[in-house]
């Protein structure tokens, strides 16, 4: 099996050329500089390659197991968890008043593509620690925030979201579990399942952020509290204590993160867990989409993370393994020779290298909205809400066709466990379901953000687009600045007939998300890649085989990625009456 | 989870309306009539049904595993067996001579679609069986087709097909294995891998089917011969002899067909394995090519089959499974009312229709192939030479698409193993890989069928699709036949520059192999669910729910699936350049 190759010349490429950090600088006390920038990195891709990727493969296979109401994760998973918190990774861009190093999130993004590409069932347990320590930094009272933070940022203590129930999935409203004040705190009782990294051995305690209802509260999403419900209580000095009353009661068999033990929690089986309430009453689900926009933005991190995984492992095949005669039929050709084997390994890359412009342009983009002020920083805030359903959306679907193609490439190796690439393809596919389906990214595109704005942010994007490849008309990218450029004009009247169908029916147009997602992913893809070869070609730091690599991306991209578009545009202007029709009776044949 | 449902209208109404089975007629000494080919698919559903598919699930947890150098097959895998020779269903088509049943391949390929449908990884061994039956028939001297076949087409014995070696995968002129002449027969020596089913304890014998290399063979695929070696070596009287000097080494881990045994055989350990030609010497490769269009259509079959599977249960799952608001915000919806997953199925159902459709002209136009005579005998050939690339690789690309989607629609709960879908995808996606892999098929495609005669079969295809277009101009389904019009315009443009590259180059020419292939899958599936449409309309055993479900189907097809093409031509006529000029150092980065 490979080894994994942490990317760090493309993330450090596509960080400085093409999401452009120096953007950044003037809203930043310290600015993170090159050499720290690179050695940051250089460590963080040391630790991927060296402590996180080897337990891969061994973690899918043995997977988690329930013992006597304790998760047992799989081995070597403890000690890699205290190397990355003594690493300090976890605290990266926390906040420094808790013991965080208040780094931009770009930073812990970067490394986290390592962290994820390595083992996305491992990356799973700092993320979610993560999404429980941006949600008590921004809504939890200061007590709160100095009893947990700091253990927390250190990777001392683990942090889990528990929202979903059997009955409420993408549908929050639907959410029954309960709190009842008991004088101190409150009591929490009911059921949540699909709890990532719900239990395990890896750190002292566990801090359970978790949506719950208090008595008399409104119905629906209007009626739901965040509440803090530690696996272990601490004592007044702030040292662990007695148990909470929560147990996990069983993991689940999954297709793929077999080692991320995915837990049936269950919250006040005898005198109700003791929670304490995060922010205001009723309103635990605005903080919750208060994190939405990081939370969807790592996933789709992750569909760019393990589809550099598969992708690495694909071409080190096509390298080695010798198929067929090479084209002048002198002797055995390692498959990398035949064209229908570099059209895949390019279909792969080129797909790659447009995810991670998007990946790390919208992450700045993310930044600015933290950082930045006034005019900059609000149109900084739109661009991200634009941003996040695309990057969660479309990249996650890319994820499934590149490591689908990885195991293609690999032939009837490809099928065999032993070979590990099929792991990362059944790793892959939780993706488009988890922190939102697809359906919903898509719909929340649509919607909440094109709809409820008529509009505003994403012509705005559209504008920018085409005065960014107005300025290479020009350059020696001018090229591909003119396919860009006519599905630039595919999209503009795409965004003008979903605004109009949204307009007619807020319910039927959503028929049209899915392709509108795809579409704006797709013209995203093309203009980042174009920019990224107008920097490539200009930057001393690449020699000449790298900037062909580059031109060979970027025109293959164009001209057979980029083509998609076609098909969703057609969808979009043609195709809204052959779905709005549709209803369950046309399934009854 | 949801059970299996034979799809019997629909299979009747492919074959009738659309493959239209009547065209066979003048050339059957005993047609098929209608009660007897709805008495023979009513008992194949009910065998696929209530036999076999309830062995799907636990067959896939379970799996197949070696004990004492024999493999041990899931629990009921026997009895199932058992079941399925007990029916004669193994003969169904098989020459009467010799105990089978005489009837046309279409007929089996119904059949077939319930079995593969019901459970993969079981119909694979009577598949193989088949497919050693086949040989036997076409090539094997009378003697050695008494021997074996009257039990093989009893179900008696199983048979296997014993290719694939380490080095020798795609490329079969690289086979290694050794046959000796030993005075009576010959002794064969070699391992050969990825073996389905190579061994097994559901009948009393296997028969092995093997290429390997006698003295002194021509180098590459002109010195290969095909040998039979049974598990169990015959006595005077035919029976069961002596153990033969074959062996199961090891079953692979996979990612789906778990309960397949997929095995690495080895042959001659001790003395040499007992082995009898088959055909002429150093013919074997043509023995095997003349087996290939009906193996690789039963792959595209298997995409078929198992995507309808896939969609029954997500459709199942989404009529019950509630989640948020209906439109009016009365009350919680199922989620099928959600105009997104309505889109979802109304993908998977359009794509099987479409599938359908080609699976059935195809398996018509093999028999036309070799039931007719003179000019209509040669046409078929030419036309199922043409089909049977399309049919595998088109279709299983399609169940990749489809299955996937089939977990989307269940949320999380698709992701858990118990819940089933996430079977049916990983079981499928071995479909794309043997029998040929996709790339292989579409390079048959392009160079086999498409350069060698100068396009000539293709060309007339292309005919034969605009004539059937312009007869449906002025009826009800005009403008579905305007959309596929507009594709079969691309189709025939991306036709000529195929054949102008591959005249250019005919190993660079391939690059553009797989999108042609698409690109024709999509035509053809286009310009068959217009005639379907057709047909349906004017159908009385259709009642009006049908009807417009039909109509529902067709008009999403040509709205959402069909446009695709447009990206695929693009590539074509556009994008020949950007594959030409990849080479490895195209990704040194």
């Amino acid at each position: 099996m490979s080894e994994y190759l942490y990317p760090i010349n493309d993330i450090l490429f596509s960080l400085r050329s093409v999401a452009k950090i120096d953007r950044l600088t003037p809203y930043l006390d310290d600015a993170v500089d090159n050499d720290l920038l690179e050695a940051i990195l250089g460590e963080a891709g040391k630790l991927s390659e060296q402590v996180i990727a080897p337990i891969n493969a061994s973690g899918d296979k043995e997977g988690s197991r329930v013992e006597k109401g304790e998760v047992i994760e799989a081995k070597g998973f403890k000690e890699a968890f205290q190397a990355y918190s003594d690493g300090g990774w976890i605290g990266l861009s926390g906040d420094p008043e808790y013991g965080g190093q208040g780094l931009p999130s770009y930073v812990a993004t970067a490394v986290n593509e390592g962290v994820q590409a390595a083992n996305l069932a491992f990356s799973l347990c700092p993320l979610l620690s993560l999404g429980a320590i941006e949600a008590i930094s921004l809504h939890a009272s200061d007590e709160l925030k100095n009893l947990y933070l700091p253990k927390m940022l250190a990777g001392e203590w683990a942090g889990t979201m528990n929202l979903t129930e059997p009955n409420a999935g993408s549908d929050l409203a639907a959410i029954t579990c309960k709190a009842t004040p008991d004088g101190e705190a409150f009591r929490i009782k009911g059921q949540k399942i699909f709890i990532t990294w719900g239990d395990h051995q890896m750190t002292d305690n566990i801090i359970h952020l978790v949506l719950a209802r208090l008595p008399n509260a409104p119905e629906g999403v209007k009626g739901i509290s965040l509440f803090i419900v530690p696996k272990f209580l601490l004592d007044d000095q702030g040292e662990l204590g007695q148990r909470n009353d929560v147990q996990v009661v069983s993991v689940e068999h999954k297709m793929g993160i077999h080692a991320s033990p995915t837990c049936v929690m269950s919250f006040g089986d005898k005198e109700g867990a003791v929670g304490y309430l995060v922010g205001e009453e009723n309103e635990g689900i605005k903080a919750m989409f208060t994190m939405m926009n990081n939370a969807r933005q790592g996933v789709g991190l992750q569909g760019l993370a393990i589809s550099e995984r598969a992708y690495q492992q694909a071409l080190a095949y096509a390298l080695e393994r010798k198929q067929g005669m090479n084209a002048e039929r002198t002797e055995r050709a390692a498959i990398i020779e035949h064209p229908d084997v570099l059209r895949m390994l390019m279909t792969m890359k080129s797909q790659i290298d447009a995810m991670r412009s998007l990946i790390y342009v919208a992450a700045v983009e993310n930044d600015m909205s933290h950082f930045a002020s006034g005019e900059d920083q609000q149109r900084a805030i739109a661009r991200t809400a634009l941003y996040t359903p695309i990057v969660k959306g479309w990249i996650t679907e890319q994820a499934q066709e590149i490591t689908s193609l990885a195991i293609q490439v690999h032939g009837g190796m490809g099928f065999i466990e032993e070979t590990g690439v099929a792991q990362h393809a059944r790793d892959a596919r939780i993706l488009p379901i988890y922190e939102g389906t697809n359906g919903i990214q898509a719909i929340d595109l649509i919607g909440r953000k094109l709809h409820s704005d008529k509009g505003a942010a994403m012509l705005s994007l559209l504008e920018d687009i085409e005065a960014e490849l107005a300025e290479w008309k020009k350059t020696s990218v001018s090229g591909y600045t003119e396919k860009v450029q006519h599905v630039l004009e595919l999209a503009k009247a795409a965004t003008q007939n979903c605004l109009a169908e949204m307009k007619k029916n807020p319910v039927l147009g959503t028929g049209l998300a899915y392709s509108y997602m795809m579409l704006m992913g797709y013209l995203i893809g093309g203009w980042l890649q174009v920019r990224a070869l107008e920097a490539a070609q200009n930057d001393g730091n690449l020699d000449d085989e790298q900037k062909a690599s580059w031109e060979h991306s970027v025109a293959f991209y164009c001209d057979h990625v980029l083509p998609r578009a076609f098909g969703y545009s057609h969808s979009i202007m043609f195709g809204s009456q052959t779905v709005d029709k549709l209803n369950k009776s046309a399934f009854n044949r």
